[in-house]
């Protein structure tokens, strides 16, 4: 059996989105068991008419909720009722082996850090999503936006992590890395990435060299690391031209009836291609270096989308991604800071 | 009239797509005077069979060209005749009044530093391409590149100077300035952005906070600063998912015959789109910060694409983009580093 704690109350359509996703994943997968933290009485009713193995199923009481608008550090700190930190808790104890939330990403990431803890040598966790590259297969973007200032260090401490996920999870053999730079040459950079670029080569994982913003969905890295402003500024860049060119495309084929015939007859191939549109509500980001798997969906989840980061937080805890990264930081050395 | 210098040696498709576009512009212009530098004789044969009015051009001979794979500053030191120093040195010496170059970004930006030298007051020129935006409208992202290690003070010498481009050449009344940051509330941001965001607030720009980087095409800014690494990620990682969904979306198109007849329809639609595949090589990016309109086209520029990085300097001529900068900067104070 495998055990996860759900933060039922965290996302912008939390409790449904969360608890039939949650359903969803339990009933596509007998091994699951789920602790659902938040308010009793609420995911009572909620769950009362669906029909899953309730013998799989535990409700923990958490009276409070972490709101995105609050301080994640001290909301975390003050709020030990929060369906978040009692979630996180869960895996602390012992009782859960993972951890998935759609709440505010800064209290995911800062009651990860303090109750789950770094896994040791680990200096900073960070986050990171899967995104689709243009030859159908994925590309892990670490660290999008956990760790906004880095150390040289850092990166290929997000170098192993990444690539231990992408082994383990995504069953990519010797994964590539790439650095995200401001052009492909060796030489190029800022501070950060020319004094990160020898400590890449020297990790002990297949560093492919620089890689430009364009090359992460163009190219053929598997993981592509970062310090977490740039890899934000990547991510949510990717995300608003998405939003902008199928936007303009959906209006330019509502245009007139001519268009209006072609989008018909186009409908089932472009639905192929719809899917890069809403990339990022797809799983979530996790969050790799601290001592369980634990996953941030994204806020605006919908259920399907909560069940594929609840699969994918099972997926983790399985494939002991968390084990990898403990054994490859062995053969790194670096400060703990 | 108006005198501008063009590096007829540099891009991929130079002199061909060079003099080409140079010959449309001035064609199109007759108030332009061009000085085409480069191979005397090259240029010569291919200007043999154009219709142009030869009064109004000047070859200028400088026989060495500065390569994309060379060390920018030393080349421009070392090669005194190199096409991009010729142009450039007619700007210093009075005789051309801007000058536009789809050659090595290095060069350019390193020679227009050295020999038009910065506006008082800048600290660092900074490099600004038009993004296009969702509502049809344009934002100017600054900078892109030429700076990618940033204190917070040149920030706001970015948003001036990218404020009075879009009032000047694009007719935007009193532009609004977005800071590139990992989040759209106050307080976020790395060191840099949160040191910088008061430096926006006080400098005189019509600041409007924070801008993610998917609200850069989304949202209402119509300038964008940003150090040059931040914005180089942002402009590229745009570039690479506009490449991929618009070959996704021909491959879709072509999939079956009924996706080919859709497809057919949607053609004068789709035309519309288009142009967001390719804008990066619409016009150039602009240098702004040296002391006088220096135009950077793309190096793949075609001779549309040169046509109208050589119209936009003149633009930036005619509107005195430079002495509104300048003027700009007596208002505004800092460290003349």
């Amino acid at each position: 059996m495998i055990y996860l704690a759900v933060d039922a109350m965290g996302g912008d359509h939390a409790p449904a989105a969360i608890l039939d996703g949650s359903i969803l994943a339990l009933n596509q997968d007998p091994e699951l068991f789920l602790y659902f933290c938040g308010k009793e009485d609420v995911i009572k009713a909620h769950l009362a008419d669906k029909t899953y193995d309730q013998s799989r199923v535990e409700i923990v009481p958490a009276d409070e909720i972490v709101g995105n608008d609050e301080h994640p550090v001290e909301a975390v700190r003050r709020k030990k009722n929060a369906s978040v930190v009692v979630a996180l808790n869960l895996v602390k104890d012992g009782k859960a082996q993972g951890a998935v939330s759609a709440g505010s990403t800064g209290a995911f990431l800062a009651g990860s850090t303090f109750i789950v803890k770094r896994i040791r040598g680990i200096q900073r966790p960070a986050l990171a999503p899967l995104m689709p590259r243009m030859d159908g297969k994925e590309v892990l973007l670490i660290d999008c936006g956990a760790n906004v200032d880095c150390r040289p260090q850092f990166l290929p401490q997000f170098a192993l992590m990444g690539s231990a996920y992408m082994e383990k999870v995504m069953g990519v053999k010797n994964p590539k890395v790439g650095l995200l730079n401001n052009g492909a040459e060796e030489g190029k950079g800022n501070e950060l990435t020319k004094e990160a670029y020898p400590l890449l080569q020297q990790c002990g994982v297949n560093f492919g060299g620089n890689a430009e913003a364009r090359d992460i969905v163009t190219a053929d890295f598997d993981v592509v690391v970062s310090d977490g402003f740039a890899g934000n500024i990547a991510l949510k860049s990717s995300e608003g031209i998405g939003v902008m060119l199928f936007s303009l495309l959906k209006k330019e084929m509502t245009r007139n009836l001519r268009s209006k015939i072609g989008a018909l007859l186009l409908k089932p191939a472009l639905k192929n291609l719809m899917k890069y549109a809403d990339y990022t509500s797809y799983g979530g980001a996790i969050l790799l270096g601290v001592n369980a798997p634990v996953v941030k969906g994204h806020g605006s989840s919908n259920a399907k989308a909560f069940c594929a980061a609840v699969h994918q937080t099972a997926k983790m805890v399985r494939m002991d991604v968390v084990g990898t990264i403990k054994a490859a930081m062995e053969n790194i050395k670096g400060e703990d800071a």
